[in-house]
């Protein structure tokens, strides 16, 4: 019998969330039944879309949601052997009894010299956010300019590397000196911390003087407002994240976007990852080449 | 020698125009030169986008900007002849010498039975806004429910009955009750008022239980904050105006709009009329063609 540690939501999370809005719990597994298996967390991820998800697919008592990578310790399922690893919904716990469903086998040409854990990273779901924002949403072209903030994120530090990969010159903005010097060493070609400069319109004005095409939306509030008045004529808007608003107990308000968006022609788009799913398998391939035939800084 | 009225911006808007931003002066106009016209101003329009216009392309001490239907009184240039109807972009003026640039004749078949005044309107500027809104930006289907606000106005009442021609369910909002009888008239499925509902969300949900696919904008602000929460996944927005913003003195303010348009996977697209100005003749006999075909409430 296999204890699995699991961290409950004890209660909605109102503002940050607290230590004391979770609750470690005991779990006595069952043995696996026949097409199931057992698994155990090699590596868990804490992503920014669980703060707004928690709130409309959870309620109190409810195991932390989150994707992890689990090695299977059991296996009745001849598709889920014993020994492979796996990226499963299971949400923030150390062992699973599971069917299957959901569970995404690792690449089986995984290469050794590569972290598992960036199975949730680069070779990941954010590694494929990144890719369907620009390819997809953005259909980003060589020699266009760039914006993305939360630039040093998961998402985001991906996304200046695919747009250098495809030609563009890229531009970022993160709120620590720290990444601003990790955006550049990743090749960003203008990155900036939008905490210490004294304005954020004339940061951005001087990374491009000629505005950006594109803009690769993490964080929305007052960036985005500032951001859209950049924009070039036709300007698109890639809108992937609002981690700026997601703990607001008060919505957030600043200018309507209408003025920018119509005088400028702009299009924004949202957009979640599992669109384009289909796409998946291939999508993390080319990921893989890419972060393989770059430098060891890739992802 | 013709001397022609003009009404002049006297000072930049503050707030709604009132008359003293304007002075009414008399100018007096040479007489055409070879390859010039002298035209006089049949109708008028006054359009929204003049008040954001004013600002950022007009100088105080300029002519009104404005299109009008004028009539050829005086001809030297063989294309404009004595006679025929252009519409120009001469601004508020009663004549204009010209040498016909930026002119646009009036379609050579224009029926007896149709007035001018509709190239200002239904068959013109508003009516081309209307069908790009609809087929470029939206590409709206049969079927789709299509919410469109300022829907009394000369684009709306138009983005309405194209849409109701094209097999979809259309839902419109008016600042009047005669203007909501107006709209059932034109066979709107539903249409109400927004300055009497008790609730405007309540609204949208009863003309719609299910949502909106198409959201055609004419009015920007607080009414585009509801109505994106009643969005259907995948939804799109023409954002083809802010008429309630135009006279801010201080931007209005709003919750920002990223989080429904990231979970619900919403593209919204301004523009403006001029990007397909290359199909505006074939687009102008449709639209005619429309109005002829339709009732005599049409346009």
């Amino acid at each position: 019998m296999v204890q699995a540690k699991t961290w409950i939501l004890k209660q909605h999370f109102e503002g940050f969330p607290k230590d004391n809005d979770f609750e470690l719990k005991q779990e006595q597994l069952p043995e696996p039944k026949d097409g199931e298996v057992l698994v155990e967390a090699v590596f868990l991820s804490v992503d920014p879309y669980m703060r707004p998800f928690s709130r409309v697919r959870m309620q109190p008592g409810d195991v932390m949601i989150g994707t992890q990578v689990a090695k299977v310790i059991q296996s009745k399922n001849p598709a889920v052997p014993e020994g492979s690893h796996v990226v499963g919904r299971c949400g923030w716990r150390t062992h699973t009894v599971s069917d299957g469903t959901g569970f995404i086998r690792v690449l089986s040409d995984w290469p050794q010299d590569v972290p598992l854990s960036l199975a949730l990273g680069g070779i990941g779901m954010p590694g494929l956010t990144a890719l369907y924002g620009l390819e997809e949403v953005l259909a980003i072209k060589p020699g266009e300019t760039l914006l993305v903030n939360a630039a040093a994120g998961a998402v985001g530090s991906v996304v200046g590397q695919i747009a250098k990969l495809k030609g563009c010159k890229v531009v970022g903005s993160a709120g620590s000196d720290a990444k601003v010097a990790y955006l550049k060493e990743l090749g960003f070609d203008y990155a900036f911390n939008y905490k210490t400069v004294p304005s954020l319109e004339e940061a951005l004005k001087q990374a491009s003087p000629e505005g950006y095409e594109c803009y690769f939306e993490n964080v929305g509030g007052h960036f985005s407002s500032v951001a859209l008045s950049q924009m070039k004529q036709f300007g698109r808007i890639a809108v992937c994240g609002g981690i700026s608003l997601y703990n607001d107990k008060e919505p957030q308000t600043g200018p309507y976007p209408h003025l920018p968006m119509i005088f400028k022609e702009l299009r924004m788009e949202g957009f979640l990852v599992g669109r384009w799913e289909h796409k998946n398998e291939e999508s993390l391939r080319r990921l893989l080449t890419w972060l393989q035939e770059a430098s060891s800084s890739f992802f």
